[in-house]
């Protein structure tokens, strides 16, 4: 079995639909993953565990998931030298805008690299994770510009499709 | 010299000026306190000491101030089952929303005592430590009692001053 | 029959679905408390007595729970030097952030004890309730570790869950 | 010595230099007032025993301007059937974000006439009240029509003195 | 038929479900009105005549609610000196913010007496109005003064029914 | 004289300073203008007026630009089926945001073309009202051409600046 | 086929049903137009070409709506003298207020013109679209001025069939 | 000279004294890097080329700040498979929170590294670059873990300072 080179974590059980974008991500650009839960809050010594051992074990990019006061990437973040991706999840009333706020505003020594809240977020840390994975790893860069040609072509394809619905209904 | 039954924490020594008022507030009530720096991004093993540590050294309350993703209050709540206040201070660019709402939206499970942002905040989180400590300690309660009586002469004697302000000048 | 020393309060019999994890909370830690409704705005006096009488009842907190420019908390804490806590509603159109700046905002002199918005801040409510009494109660104090333990252990076993799913679908 | 129609009530002394313009307003429309301060939470028996005493003495409408989590108008109106008008005070860091959404977004049954954040909102409360005597007082409602054609007159000359300037510089 | 002393105005017929409650408060106390539809921005015309015209046919109040940028509680205030109730609507993606803020922040001159976003602000808009009237109506102050009593029985029937509902269960 | 095809409004003597850029590129254009004072609450009339004439006066642009509760620019709209440019206006203290959404959330039906808030907003006011003219005036359209390239060069510019400062510094 | 004068483009399919609305508002007053997809992120070469090849074809006005960090509008703008009508989507958590800042707050020298948020924006973006059209086209002059008085004959009749509604029901 | 391995890209050159943190931070941990100013709107030609052409220099991590609608990190990321790390600065009224926005919620296939709005983040942002290049660079990881301690036991040494001033003035 491969060595996984990132690390998905997220605070709960119940932000794996969301996260779940982001392995797919790996998947596509065949980066071995690893995927666990862990809590800033509930599993702290877990939490710091995690990150300080990551290093060590071959991990390269730690993409970390939290809703609300999301705390779980900035922990993360102060145990690690490795590059941390946040994603903030909305999972209070506030829309993800307090997760966002907490996952961001990292103070000067410690950054976390914050992606947009929710499933594109998830699926955009996917993404960064394998940018970085493939500065040293040649066949993650070519299926990275493979998937950029891909979504240029896809919103070509897009745009005949839409044009051709309008045709046929005369609008 | 007193065992101190409050600790008072913040990020930075730069908050100290904000967080000043909560010292002050606890000296008003008599209640004895420590105060200390510590971060939860740049000093997470001193972090999650002191808060492991704190109710074995007698500590009842910990006060714990912070801007930006303000992670202290939240990373001292989950090592340690003493209340912990927390006090968002406004020293970033979002006038204090960020340090707000990265302190209350906690989940379920480990809750921060969030008070208002800044000194007003700082100077509250002082008092609600002294009516917590005053729970076992009659003369803090008796302070506190007084200091409400107080604050209610204040109000009539600010009124008083306004209005032979305003009969003077005849407005 | 136990005398409580909580007081759940809240605006309106609507908000019961969110204050009951208070209560519940409560009951996990045997703290013994009592549920009521009382509006600063529509029955004012009753509020006042509420607050008033907390005290000499043998009432060591009062949660107390409101939405829109909740006024609730505040109203209570202007006439108890007991600890307040404060859950903010989401009951408007701007999911509970008015209810959290109108809670959390207090001036210098009267704290309240600001929680997260909704079920998850009422939770919380219940359990900060647990953990200042726990300073005079061994028993609940106790029972707050096993909680901690139990949350520690709980991130543990969704982590195995999750694993154990994704090893079987092969993902 | 004119008996007052109109209370102008503060939460603190340092609230007149934004609430003299409501002032100014009435002494404007020579509508009688009183000026006081009282806190809905430094001196909650005070507030309410004003609140309840208004009508008997003759007062027609209540203006209350107070900043932060901004209680004074909202528990102003709950003791009293009088129009309660809100003023919004920009006096924390979010701006007055706060004391308008803590004024406003009164529940069912107890309303608050929210004018806006800070000066021009203490001004337009003196006009309001202004509106609300006038339908009692014709010299009132005299001196409201006089001045809403000068503000339409002071709109005109202000457009002639700029068109003046720019001529001049030839831009 | 009773000659009307309140216009309720709305921007559209869809704002009317929401409006609808200031029409029931007002049937509850009495207070004749009349209801119908303008808009600041498609009528422009039939909304300066409206607000023109109000105080020459007896008209002593005017509700207006709007939705997004809703100028048509300021439109109206700008063309008469009657007070003007403004109820921001929840009719945009933004909840009802732009709504509130695009009624509330009126210049200095012009106010208009804003309350809550949405059913609670057109209630309370209703109650508002009432209170006006109330200063020259006998009658409706006694019927507002039986309704505010009315409010603190029905919170402590409400009490009552949990109580008894929590008794019943044992929790 | 030439005769202007596009009027500039605001609310306020005091918009002048921010409005002030809208006329400079104007200006570098070589576009026609005129500039006036209305204001939507306080000269209603006026600014009705303003609005039906212009199509009629040969204007084929109106920029509007306003603070607060920004109901100029709607309320033009409202009066004529000339193109609306909104600028809101930082003047309040919610930082223009109030300004922002009054402006731009217009209804179905009535549109106006709102730019950034403050300065940068209102030149690029003056920008579009010239790229609007510029369809019907091969000069205007020119010197929009002439004015992008220098854009571009511009920034080549500052960067060969910035660079050479950091040589020199030798960092 | 009729040379089209608009360009209407999208980030994705999935915003037609949104954008449709600026489509239905062209067809309404027969200015010819197409439709596209594009995206500032996915296919930025065809975007750039888009822009810079417009004015060339003969397109006077480019329609772009665009969510979440909405950079669609501002791209094109960029590339073309033409004026660029944006239209933000709420398609992120946040409500479509993250699209409306990327979209509105464009720099000094470079405008988009902002239309609100969602389906009534994209209607309005048709409106404007036509108004500047209309400029040099006196059949949508024409039309743009009998849509502008349906619009307000269409208040008159909702008020008329809502007042029949409630005369009806005795409300 | 060293081959640069970062690009530090900012609006405009009144972005550096905020960007100027990012360089010191490189500076320190000796990444070599290149700065430079490019505009997505003013120069969006020289944007696109300096993206495309990023990786083909040797460049392995782009650094982008921007304030407003900041496009610009979002523009160079359209245009690379490259990590892009976006600073958003807050340089327009709305304290950043446009340009963290417009930075941050990209969509899924194009993301942008998003750290802190200003300063903190500028710095963060070298930082974070470091930490990519200390995947395949041994010295620079060495002097990141170099660079935590320092940050650990600069906290201790600030508690000590502070601790022994409030001992000094016996507070």
């Amino acid at each position: 079995m491969t060595q996984p080179v990132v690390t998905v974590v997220m605070g709960s059980a119940s932000d794996w639909p969301i996260m779940q974008s982001a392995a797919e991500m790996l998947d596509r650009f065949q980066v071995p993953y690893e995927v666990t839960i862990s809590s800033a809050h509930r599993a702290p010594q877990r939490t710091g565990a995690l990150a300080r051992d990551a290093a060590g074990r071959g991990i390269k990019v730690i993409i970390a998931g939290a809703g609300g006061a999301a705390h779980l990437a900035g922990v993360v973040a102060a145990e690690t030298t490795l590059p941390v991706i946040g994603v903030p999840i909305d999972s209070s009333s506030l829309q993800g805008l307090d997760a966002l706020l907490a996952t961001v505003q990292m103070p000067r020594g410690v950054p976390v690299a914050t992606v947009a809240i929710g499933k594109a977020g998830a699926a955009n840390a996917g993404v960064l994770a394998a940018q970085i994975v493939a500065l040293t790893t040649t066949d993650v860069s070519e299926r990275l510009r493979h998937y950029k040609a891909e979504l240029a072509s896809g919103v070509e394809k897009a745009a005949e499709t839409l044009q051709a619905q309008l045709a046929e209904t005369g609008s």
